[in-house]
């Protein structure tokens, strides 16, 4: 283990710089920070070695960091967690990142300082090495998202494969130009998804058409533009697949005032199967996630890495399912 | 100050169970936790004054104790939060009681051990009397709901008038039967609003029927229950104001499910304008509370108090304002 004078070293700037790093990053200079991060990065630091020993008792506290809280996805996951937590005598903290990295590396100081006893990820903004150095030390837990192959365990669906079903769905319907609205690929959920979408087209021999696949946010905005854009092409799709529910409800907002009939002729399936799909008119057929189970799995795989840290990553698949609404025909 | 001694004599317990209240509550019987709570709120004890002078440091943490976090409504007033946290160099840390005192007590400990700088509350469990004591000795604001008159500051906005504003817009569209979908009156507001709604109906000469008044959850499925209530009523309602956009659109749902024109002669207004009004078809007209502002300036309130810690309850009033959509005739 590399010591904090080796990393100030390499970085070129004092102790107390790298210190501040961990400590009150935001009185560093971006270059600073930089410079920091890398040589922290390359000799594999960090500052857990020091406060360590100082804390040993458990916290009875679990640490979940998040991009956001306004996913309406993540609300089912996180009741599952609570309500697993709970019933284990250990609380839930709930932390944002805005997906930013600095954000993601100033909250995990609760771990190092052992304020709280292990974490559950959903997305991380850690490269896949730190992750994984991260996961060799403490005991840290991926839900919904996970990076292949990493010694921390996670809980998810086969975002592949649900993807591909989704897609197969449609074209069993009879369409043969269905289009992909997708996230901005920050996740691994949003790549996986797209593989299966490509992979469901060219395994039915056809091809795929890059103007069909668009990517953005996960909101309802998303959706509406990717509409018009859809609508605007030659040959416009006669189906759409989205990664979520508030896309997919924005291409059928757009497309029922546009007049087009949803559910007969132009289908659309949404993603996570939320209270929205469900309480939308019509309603949107959407790939359901096990959410709550989601939630307490990964709280229970994690409170297995407290009984036993050595054990490496446990990857669970938990099965989705298509659940059929109006917004397609059949 | 009440000693823990002193606590465990009023109690009928020992000192390791008063302690234990604190630190493990969940390996003491309910009947157990009874006894010491009564004594411990009798004796106005809190065992801050122990762990108090071990930590004078600050932790740059605000806890934000949340009853769910499967609310949309919360989740931009916590962006407004994470924001204006992170601008003032601090994080937010999240946790959900389930609306369960056992729970919010459990997760006070992080403030009485000075885990976190302060927190700022919904709604709270705790009787006003706990309130207010916790208030003088800790850094607490209330966001969105309050305890009139409490020394905890609070931002909010003027729920009655909302309501009462919600309300009269109705009648002034020629509705005489305006019902009313609350929640179950666990909130500071629901009672505020239901306040609105009566005094609404009665200023214009309109008796307050206690058939149109409902109470139940902030969910869809209360509306569509709501609905089907009041449509077997002999005299059913012709406009529907709820507390929630979700009861809003339960109610729209099912009006439309039976044929009934919505927005022509049968009139829906929800509250919070979430993304779900203006994603519906027809939109909701909905009562907007100014969200991410209500948590900017909750931190901001709370940020004040780091400072001057004598200061007492402040009351910040934000603007409301009624957003016409189609679910109403106009």
């Amino acid at each position: 283990m590399a010591t904090i004078k080796q990393v100030a070293a390499a970085a070129g700037v004092s102790v107390a710089t790298v210190s501040r790093y961990f400590n009150a990053p935001g009185q560093l200079s971006e270059q600073a920070r930089d410079k920091v991060r890398q040589a922290v990065e390359q000799l594999g630091y960090y500052p857990s070695s020091l406060g360590r020993s100082l804390r040993t008792s458990q916290t009875k506290k679990i640490l979940v960091i998040l991009p956001t809280i306004s996913n309406p996805f993540y609300s089912r996951v996180l009741t599952g967690m609570e309500e697993e937590a709970e019933k284990n005598g250990y609380s839930i903290l709930t932390c944002a990142t805005g997906g930013d990295l600095l954000s993601e590396e100033n909250k995990l100081k609760m771990l190092y300082d052992r304020f709280v006893d292990g974490a559950v990820f959903f997305s991380t903004s850690l490269s896949r090495r730190q992750f994984d150095r991260l996961a060799v030390e403490y005991p840290v837990v991926q839900c919904c998202e996970y990076l292949e192959g990493s010694v921390a365990g996670a809980v998810t669906i086969d975002n592949e494969q649900a993807a591909y079903e989704a897609v197969e769905y449609l074209l069993r319907l009879g369409h043969t130009r269905v289009a992909f609205v997708n996230s901005d690929n920050r996740f691994e959920s949003s790549i996986l998804r797209e593989k299966g979408y490509r992979r469901a087209l060219t395994e039915h021999g056809i091809p795929v058409r890059e103007e069909y696949i668009r990517r953005g946010t996960y909101g309802f905005r998303n959706g509406e533009e990717s509409f018009r854009h859809f609508a605007s092409l030659p040959e416009p799709p006669t189906a759409v697949f989205a990664v979520a529910d508030s896309i997919a409800i924005g291409v059928v907002h757009a497309a029922l005032e546009r007049g087009l009939p949803v559910g007969k002729g132009f289908s659309v399936i949404g993603f996570d199967d939320t209270s929205l799909a469900r309480m939308y008119r019509p309603g949107i057929t959407s790939v359901a996630q096990p959410r709550k189970e989601l939630g307490e799995q990964a709280v229970r795989l994690l409170l297995k890495r407290f009984q036993s840290p050595q054990k490496s990553g446990e990857l669970i698949f938990l099965p989705h399912r298509l659940v059929i609404r109006e917004s397609t025909e059949g």
